[in-house]
C-alpha cells in the first residue's frame, strides 16, 4: 500500500472529483493517500470536501481530504497533480460564443474545422492556456518530481504546450476512446474479445486496429452498414453519436472509424446549421455541439451541480445520513447517462472509466495496465512532427509509459486530410497564444468558411480582445 | 560549340518560343543545335517554324528547326525537352471558371488560398497533369538521358508529380523571381550590388536574403514604406504589383518580402471581390487575377498571337522582308511590358530572362550560372517534406545543380502560415488527380471560404466531372 499525495485542481467539478474519489476508494494500493482539493470557488469546494469525506468513510477507506483555494499550497509536495479546472467557467465560453454569433460565426469562432467541441476553446480562452503553464511552473518549483495529469481541455493544445515549455512529467487524459466499445456492442461483439487500437490526436482518434477473435472486424462493420446504414438514426442523447450518419460517412471517407469526440470534430459539411447537424447527427439535437445539444449538456451539468450542493448540505446537517442512498435515489431524475454514472460510484466492481487513478496505481504500485494517453509524438505516428502531442495506446507500469507501436499504421487519408490540418490549427492557436497576438486570430479566421470579409474577422476579434 | 537537340512541347506559344530562339541565337556555345517544335495546333506551329527560321537566319546563326505534331517524334533522341504546353488552352480555363462562378465560386474553384494565378489550375485540369506524366513516360522510353525543363504550369504540382513518379532528370522554371529587382529599383538600389536569395515553392517564394553593399537592405525597404507606404498605389499594368499594398502588408505579416507571383497568391483577405482586389492591388485592375486584369492579359495574348500569325504570313509571302523591322515596329501598339519584350528579342546584349537556354548552356558547356530552380526539397528547406518541390537558388554547371544553402533560413511565419498550408493543398490536388477522385475535390471545397453547403460543392464538381 502506497500513500501518495494527489492534488485536484478545479476540484469543484463535483462529478469529476467524486469519480476520482470513488476510483481511489476502489484502489486498495492507494489507500491512505492524501487528496488536496483545490478550487477558486469556495462553495463548490466545501461541498466536494464534505461529500468526498463522507463517501470515503462509507466505503470504509482511509483517505484524507484537504481543501484549499491556493494553487501553491495544493501543489506543494504533491506526487500527482490532476488539472480539471475550467478558467472562466461555462459562462466565459457562452459569452465568447455569443460574440462570435453576433458577428456571423455560427457556434462561435472557437468552433473550427475538426474542432467543434463546445468546451474546447483554442482561440479565445487564453486564460485557460495560461493557467496550464502556471500549474506547470508551480510544479517545477514546488513538486518537480510530480506527475501532471491533464484532464482539462483543450488536452491536445494543452499537452503540446506544456510539454514544449516545461520539463515536468506530464500526460493528458480523455475518455473518448471508450466509444470503441459502443462500436463493438452495436455489432453484437463481446468487449473482451476485441483487439483494438486507436491513434491520432486528442478528439481526433481513429480505430486503426479492430479485430475480433483473431480476425479483422471491419468487414462485420461493413455488413452492418450495408444492412442498417440507411435506417433513420435516433440518438438517445446528444452524445450517443458514435454510430451516427456523420460517423459512418467519415468511416467511408477516411477508411477507418473515427472514435468518440472525433465524430463531433468533423468538417463544416456536417455543421453548417441546425438542419445540417440534425441530418448527420440525428434529431432533435444534432450533436452535442448544436444549440439544443449543448443546452442539454449544460442543463445536466447545472442539475448535477445543484444536486451535489444540496447533497453536501444534507450531509452537513445530518452527518449520519446515507450518502449512497441519497445519491442513487437522487440520480434517478437525471438522464440515463448520468444515472448510470451515479450508480457506478457505489458499485465496487466498476471503476469510473477515468484513467487517472489507475494510472497512478500503475506508476506507484507497478500495477501494469493499458491506457490511452496524450504525450509527445516522438516518432510514434509517422508523418507528424515529433513535438506534437498524439493520443495513442500505452502500457504503463512503475518503469513508466510504454507506447505501443501503431499497428497497422494510420491510413494516409487520415494523416493528410485530417490530422495535418488539425495540427496546423493547433500550431496557429498556440502561436497566437504564446505571442498574445490577436492579429493571428484574424489570420486564422481569414481561412474560415464563415468569414466573408476582413472587416468581419477583425470586428469579432476586436470585440473579444479589444483593439491592438 | 555543342550541338544539342532541344524539343519544345507546346511551341505554338509564339512569344515563349521566340524568346527561346532568341536566347539560343545569343548563346554561341549552342549554335548548330537542332530545335524540334511540337504543338497540336498546326497553324501556330507553321507560323512559329517560319518565324524561328527567319529569326535565326537574320541573326546569322546556324540553328535548324523541325516541326511536328507528334510527341514521340519530338522527344525521340532529344537532349532537352522544354514543356510549355497548355492542354485545353485558355478556353478550357475560362469554361471551368465560368462553371465555378455559376455555383458561387468567384474566379472559379481552382482559385484557392495561396493559389490565385488564373492559368495555374490544380483541381480541374487533370488533362494538363496527365500530359506532364505522358511526357515523362515518353522520355523514359525515347530519350532517357534527356532533361525535362518544365515551364508549363502548375510548376509546383507538376514538378512534385513528375519527380515522384519518374526517374528522368527534370527541373521546373519560372521567371517570377525577377521581381526582386523591382523591389531594388523602387528603393533606388543598383541591381548589381544587391545580394539576394529567394526560397519557397513555385509562386510562393520569399526574399530571405536582401543585402546591399554588404549590409541588410530590409531597413531601406522599411524606410521606404514609412515614407511612401500610404501613398495611393497606381500600377501601370495589372502585373506591376510587386510594390502593391497587398505585397507590403504580406511583408508586414510574414516578415520578409513575397516575390513575383507570390504577391498574387495570397489569402482571401485580398481577393473576396473586385472592390477588395482594387483596394489591395490598385485600380483599375485589382491584380492580374481579377476579371478585368485577366481579360487584359488574354487580350494581350490574343493580340500577340494574331500579330505573330500575321508576321509569319508576311514572311511567307515576302521572304526577304526584315523580321526585325516588322517586329519592333509592330510591337509599338502593344502595352509597355510587351513592347519591351519584343525589343529585347533583337538586342544582342540582353537575354529574354527565361532560364531554359542559359541552363542548357551551363549543363552542356560548363558555363556556370546562378538560377532559381524547382526541384525536390530533400532537406533544403527545413520544416518541409523531402519529396515536395521547392523553388530555390542554385548554381548550375556541367557537374549538375548545386543548390545553395538557404541563408538566412525562412522565418517560421512563412513555413507555418504560408508554405505548409500551400503544400497541403498541393498534396490534396495531386491525390485527387492520381486517384481520379472528384469526391476529393468536393472535400477540398468543404474547406473553401466560398462554400456554404455541401450541395453547392457537390454541384459544381458534378457539373465539371460528371456524376461519379
Ligand atoms: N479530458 C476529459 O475526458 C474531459 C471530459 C469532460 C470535460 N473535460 C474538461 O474538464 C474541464 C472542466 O469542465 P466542467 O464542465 O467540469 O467545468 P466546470 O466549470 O463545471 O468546473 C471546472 C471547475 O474549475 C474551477 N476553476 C475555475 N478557475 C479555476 C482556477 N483558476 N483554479 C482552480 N479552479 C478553477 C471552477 O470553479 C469549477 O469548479 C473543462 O476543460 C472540460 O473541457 C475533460
Ligand atoms: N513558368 C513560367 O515562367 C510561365 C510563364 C507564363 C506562362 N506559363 C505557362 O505556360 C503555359 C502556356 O501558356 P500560354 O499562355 O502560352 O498558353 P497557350 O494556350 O497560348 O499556348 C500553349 C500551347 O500549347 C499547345 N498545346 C495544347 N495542347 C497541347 C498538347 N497536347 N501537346 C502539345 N501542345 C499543346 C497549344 O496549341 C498552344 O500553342 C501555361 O501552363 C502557363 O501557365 C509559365
Amino acid at each position: 500500500m502506497s500513500r501518495v499525495k494527489i492534488s485536484i485542481i478545479g476540484a469543484g467539478s463535483a462529478v469529476f472529483s467524486l469519480r476520482l474519489v470513488s476510483d481511489l476508494c476502489k484502489t486498495r494500493g492507494l489507500h491512505g493517500s492524501e487528496v488536496t482539493l483545490m478550487d477558486i470557488d469556495e462553495n463548490r469546494l466545501k461541498a466536494v470536501q464534505i461529500l468526498a469525506t463522507k463517501f470515503a468513510s462509507e466505503m470504509k477507506t482511509e483517505l484524507t481530504f484537504k481543501s484549499t483555494t491556493d494553487l501553491q499550497e495544493a501543489i506543494k509536495g504533491s506526487d500527482f497533480v490532476i488539472n480539471t479546472a475550467l478558467v472562466g467557467g461555462h459562462a466565459f465560453l457562452d459569452r465568447m460564443r455569443a460574440i462570435g454569433e453576433k458577428h456571423g460565426y455560427f457556434r462561435g469562432i472557437d468552433s473550427q474545422e475538426f474542432n467543434m467541441v463546445s468546451d474546447y476553446y483554442t482561440l479565445t480562452n487564453w486564460n485557460q492556456l495560461s493557467y496550464f503553464l502556471q500549474i506547470a511552473r508551480t510544479m517545477e518549483e514546488l513538486s518537480p518530481d510530480a506527475w501532471l495529469l491533464q484532464a482539462a481541455n483543450p488536452v491536445f493544445e494543452g499537452t503540446t504546450l506544456i510539454r514544449r515549455n516545461s520539463k515536468i512529467k506530464m500526460i493528458g487524459f480523455c475518455h473518448g476512446h471508450y466509444d470503441v466499445f459502443e462500436v463493438a456492442e452495436t455489432l453484437g461483439l463481446e468487449r473482451e474479445k476485441i483487439d483494438w487500437q486507436v491513434a491520432g490526436v486528442n478528439h481526433g482518434i481513429w480505430m486503426n486496429r479492430f479485430r475480433y477473435e483473431g480476425r479483422d472486424a471491419y468487414p462485420i462493420l461493413d455488413r452492418y452498414i450495408a444492412e442498417k446504414g440507411a435506417e433513420p438514426f435516433r440518438p438517445v442523447s446528444p452524445f450517443k453519436i458514435q454510430m451516427s450518419p456523420a460517423s459512418l460517412e467519415m468511416y467511408g471517407f477516411y477508411g477507418i472509424m473515427p472514435i468518440g469526440d472525433t465524430v463531433r470534430n468533423s468538417s463544416w459539411k456536417y455543421h453548417y446549421d441546425q438542419e445540417t447537424l440534425e441530418r448527420w447527427y440525428g434529431s432533435p439535437w444534432g450533436s452535442p455541439d448544436s444549440e439544443p445539444g449543448w443546452q442539454w449538456y449544460k442543463d445536466q451539468l447545472g442539475q448535477i451541480t445543484q444536486a451535489t450542493m444540496g447533497l453536501a448540505q444534507a450531509i452537513a446537517y445530518y452527518p449520519q445520513a446515507s450518502l449512497e442512498m441519497l445519491v442513487t435515489e437522487g440520480a434517478k431524475s437525471l438522464s440515463g447517462d448520468f444515472t448510470g454514472e451515479a450508480m457506478k460510484l457505489y458499485d465496487p466492481s466498476q471503476m469510473s472509466g477515468e484513467q487517472h487513478i489507475p494510472f497512478i496505481d500503475a506508476i506507484v504500485n507497478n500495477n501494469a495496465s493499458r491506457f490511452v494517453v496524450n504525450t509527445l509524438n516522438e516518432g510514434t505516428i509517422s508523418g507528424i512532427d515529433d513535438d506534437v502531442a498524439v493520443e495513442v495506446t500505452a502500457v504503463v507500469d512503475s518503469q513508466g509509459i510504454h507506447i505501443e507501436d501503431v499497428a497497422p499504421r494510420l491510413p494516409d487519408r487520415v494523416i493528410d486530410w485530417y490530422l495535418r490540418p488539425r495540427i496546423m490549427r493547433m500550431e496557429w492557436a498556440l502561436e497566437a497564444f504564446m505571442k498574445k497576438d490577436p492579429g493571428l486570430i484574424v489570420e486564422i479566421l481569414m481561412r474560415d468558411p464563415r468569414t466573408t470579409s476582413y472587416e468581419q474577422a477583425r470586428g469579432v476579434v476586436e470585440e473579444i480582445f479589444g483593439a491592438w
